[in-house]
């Protein structure tokens, strides 16, 4: 047991130096950096770029569209464009513990590859020609280790040996987003076992948020986000379960969608407990914009995914669905709180904030009384601990590593009893009456809107806190609850904590226990500066629809701030 | 013990003779008919026929979108078509047992509104108006019952009493029917579980094949085909999860579609252990006619059903996706057998004449070499059996009633244990695998074929036998593959067996003993005169596309036959 044990701590080591060492050595920062930065909260904007060249700084400010832009015309090439963001990663990763696998020569090459065909074609070789693009370590990718943080699958595919399939496997997504001409260099950190609100695996270890040190990056596609907040990439691809893109995304104060669970490919992604197939996960995309968004998920559609993987819906980027200038007026409802965990202040405000914004754009706001949360996040937690840990103290027992903290509580050391089958095919049926009153409820909304459509969106907090401490992420319900629906829902960034104004109140009444948990655990010094996200949701399979209406909502806000200026 | 045997009779036998009770007077068939009809073997056609009035046969000859057209272009009222149709429908009832529910007079209540609204407005009231659709026995209709072949679901919602459903629920598909303007007047019946390819309960007993009575009308949409073979309705809704719509379509020589799962909502309507969603019934429709199907399936769609049923995916009805004049020159894969279980000799040669037919009207026929069918009806059937049939049992409790003899053998007489759930959560895995490789192969065609797509739509058997006889239904694997694979499917009448010339192999080598049994139940005399159908596979969600090219291969068909004559 203890010889055991050693072996999966020296595994874990070998596998985080051999990542290490893929960083080119003029890349590497001076220990000295790395002493500064533990002693910054922000690690973000001026920090990373004090350590940038002016060109790799400028280059790595773009957003995904500027970039592609920019080597269609020529101004860049894909090299210059893959290096500068390369180098910035590997900064990131050096500072803030971010990535799993770093593949840059291959990516150099194959920018190089990109330039000499545009240069001899005179053509692009695809929409995202030359775009560096970053993956959640789930997917799968030729030449590359998978761990999804476990110890026990170093060096096998997904825990298996001798397969065939180690390191020589693409997930469908890395096919086609390499036939459309992106370019990708690395794999973002998440936590073991992929359902935790924080980043934390026995690899690599804790993944901090770069835009306060003080508090987690959120999780599960935790150093996605905080790669993009650290803009070492602009966009990304992570998978959403019960918020992991949506958590991150808000936690570092960038972008993220997840889209219903049928719009995009699984195929040959690496997964926890992959046989739940009643509330499956989803692909997610992560950037540093809305619109590179939109950019990756209509570039995706237009190769006809669902050819290659039959799970897939065969519904193609609708343009017609997006909502264009001039806007409608259109109706949102707002959940300022869910009634079940209240939403620390800083969150609180950030509703407010939007809530104002929308209304100064001549958007309606109506009430919101759906079918209790409560009933469906129960319904969904049920669901995903079926199988009783069974899948995940296999991953353990690979190697003989524990369980992480921010997840022994769920998980214990040992299997528990797995939930009989006939209790199982009755949580179907109580999600699928779930959703249906749900669905109902949401249609009914058209008799008390001003619009004659049932409300447009609806707004919400993502967490009920802007980030998190470690070990306190008590309530999953804000995001879980999206997921059991199977709605699509955008993340915006809102706003940022402020211990000037985002203040505890002694006289807080709880809720419940878990309400009183979430609410000791608010502390406006620690907070201060973390971002603020929320979630805008629309309906299944409309990812269209809601993207228009949160770029609709983010001007809003940008209006609604710079009239305060 | 014997009381409550007693008392299931007594309430079945009452249950009977209250539908049957529903019958006008004028309507009911002298005893002599009733025995006259049982020494035929072909009930439709001539013999019915002879029970009606010129103008009733003449109205009950047309198809759908021919009575429609005479409603709308009133050359006949709503209510003569209605009043054509339910005497028909009773007519058959009396002749063939194949009716749950009888509501004429509220359909002629209907009709008559109907007429009345359109000779106030002009107008219609929707693309269906005026036509008599009938339903499976799962549909709930307000002020009807639905047992679903099952004694203690009678004076209950679903089992259940005092829930307040009672006779009072319209499932999705009823209220969107009637908001098309349809008319429903009946349903039809099923087998005890839905699970059987024949159609056999404890309250109405057997509903035999009405083209050759001394076979089955398959099942479990049993009812609706015999019903549709009688002509006593031209369009019906059915369900399917193993072949239910596609086997008593072939049997009894009408047409159907099993479309995939979530084009169509379930919503509201009964079933067998709806809790296993993992592969889970679909909506099929069945029709004399293919256009009739088209008509109802873009009508529904027009509705948006996903509004009110979040499980169906929002694709509206794609005219872009049907084939139209010219036809392209296509390329079709033909399975004459799954070399599990060899098609009887009225099969076999309906398969050749589809071939000849189809390369006679130019078409391309390749060869099919998918993923072995055994993997995947394996797969099915582990599935389908999943909670050791928990539900089956839970409804036949209810009044004591047993398990009908055709499904003893899976069922038997107590619940088997269920699966434990990690075997459930690895079947989804193997699944997923299944239709992976599925598709995989079935893109990899585009480089066999002549046309540079891959191979358009797959032709192949329904069943091994032009209907069966009782209790000798031995394998369904050539439909429950395609539920399994989720593909859309569309059934469409061939030929006849022919006593003369498909004759008993005596020298045929079995592959395996259910190939053995299959063989030995074919007998060329009983067979004699049994339609055959084949199916037209498809692609996932691909209805339109698929109905189109199952037209033109009837339209080949019927061009053979006539260059024959």
């Amino acid at each position: 047991m203890v010889l055991i044990k050693s072996h999966w701590k020296d595994a874990a080591s070998r596998k985080f130096a051999s990542v290490k060492a893929k960083i080119p050595v003029q890349w590497i920062l001076d220990p000295s950096v790395i002493e500064k930065a533990k002693k910054q909260s922000n690690l973000t904007g001026p920090f990373i770029e004090g350590l940038l060249s002016p060109i790799d700084k400028e280059i790595t400010t773009f957003d995904s569209i500027q970039l592609i832009a920019k080597i269609r015309e020529k101004t860049l090439t894909a090299e210059q464009v893959t290096g500068a963001f390369c180098k910035r990663a590997a900064i990131a990763h050096q500072l803030n513990n971010c990535l799993h696998e770093i593949f840059f020569e291959e990516a150099l090459d194959r920018a190089r590859e990109l330039d000499k065909h545009m240069e001899k074609t005179g053509c692009t070789s695809g929409p995202l020609h030359g775009l560096p693009i970053s993956l959640k370590d789930q997917f799968h990718v030729k030449g590359v280790e998978t761990t999804m943080g476990y110890v026990g699958w170093i060096g096998t595919y997904e825990g298996r040996k001798r397969t065939g399939k180690e390191m020589n496997t693409n997930s469908q997504m890395v096919d086609d987003l390499l036939s459309l001409g992106a370019i990708l260099y690395c794999k973002t950190s998440l936590p073991q076992t992929l359902l935790v609100g924080e980043t934390h695996n026995n690899i690599i270890g804790y993944t901090l948020n770069p835009v306060n040190q003080r508090l987690s990056c959120g999780g599960s596609s935790g150093g996605e986000a905080a790669l993009q907040a650290l803009r070492g990439s602009t966009l990304g691809v992570g998978t959403d379960i019960g918020g992991s893109v949506r958590i991150p995304a808000a936690f570092c104060g960038t972008f993220s969608i997840k889209p219903s669970v049928l719009r995009f490919s699984y195929k040959d992604v690496a997964n926890s407990n992959p046989g739940q197939t009643m509330v499956p996960s989803a692909i997610g995309f992560m950037a540093t914009a809305l619109s590179s968004l939109k950019l990756i998920m209509e570039s995706i559609l237009s190769t006809e995914p669902w050819l290659r993987d039959p799970e897939v819906v065969p519904i193609p980027w609708r343009k017609e669905h997006e909502l264009t200038v001039p806007h409608p007026k259109l109706c949102f409802a707002i959940i300022d709180t869910d009634n079940i965990v209240t939403p620390h202040p800083p969150v609180a405000r950030g509703m407010k904030l939007v809530r104002k914004a929308i209304e100064r754009a001549g958007h309606e706001v109506v009430s919101w009384e759906p079918p209790n949360h409560s009933i469906g996040t129960t319904i969904h937690g049920e669901i995903l601990s079926s199988d009783g840990g069974a899948n995940i103290h296999d991953q353990l027992k690979l190697s003989g590593e524990p369980i992480i903290p921010e997840k022994y509580d769920d998980i214990g050391n040992k299997r528990k009893p797995p939930m009989p089958i006939l209790r199982y095919q009755d949580l179907a049926l109580q999600r699928k009456a779930y959703r249906a009153a749900y669905a109902t409820y949401w249609e009914s909304t058209k008799h008390k809107t001003n619009t004659g459509r049932p409300v447009d969106a609806v707004i919400m907090p993502v967490a009920p806190h802007a980030a998190v401490l470690n070990m306190k992420y008590y309530y999953y319900g804000y995001t879980e609850i999206v997921n059991l629906l199977d709605y699509s829902s955008v993340c915006i960034p809102v706003t940022h904590a402020d211990k000037t104004i985002d203040i505890f109140r002694e006289d807080y009444r709880p809720l419940n226990p878990t309400d009183y948990k979430n609410w000791e655990a608010y502390d406006a010094d620690q907070y201060d500066g973390a971002p603020v996200g929320v979630q805008i949701m629309g309906h299944t399979l409309q990812e269209e629809r809601t993207l228009s209406i949160a770029q609709i909502t983010y001007e809003a806000l940008l209006n609604h701030a710079s009239s305060k200026l």
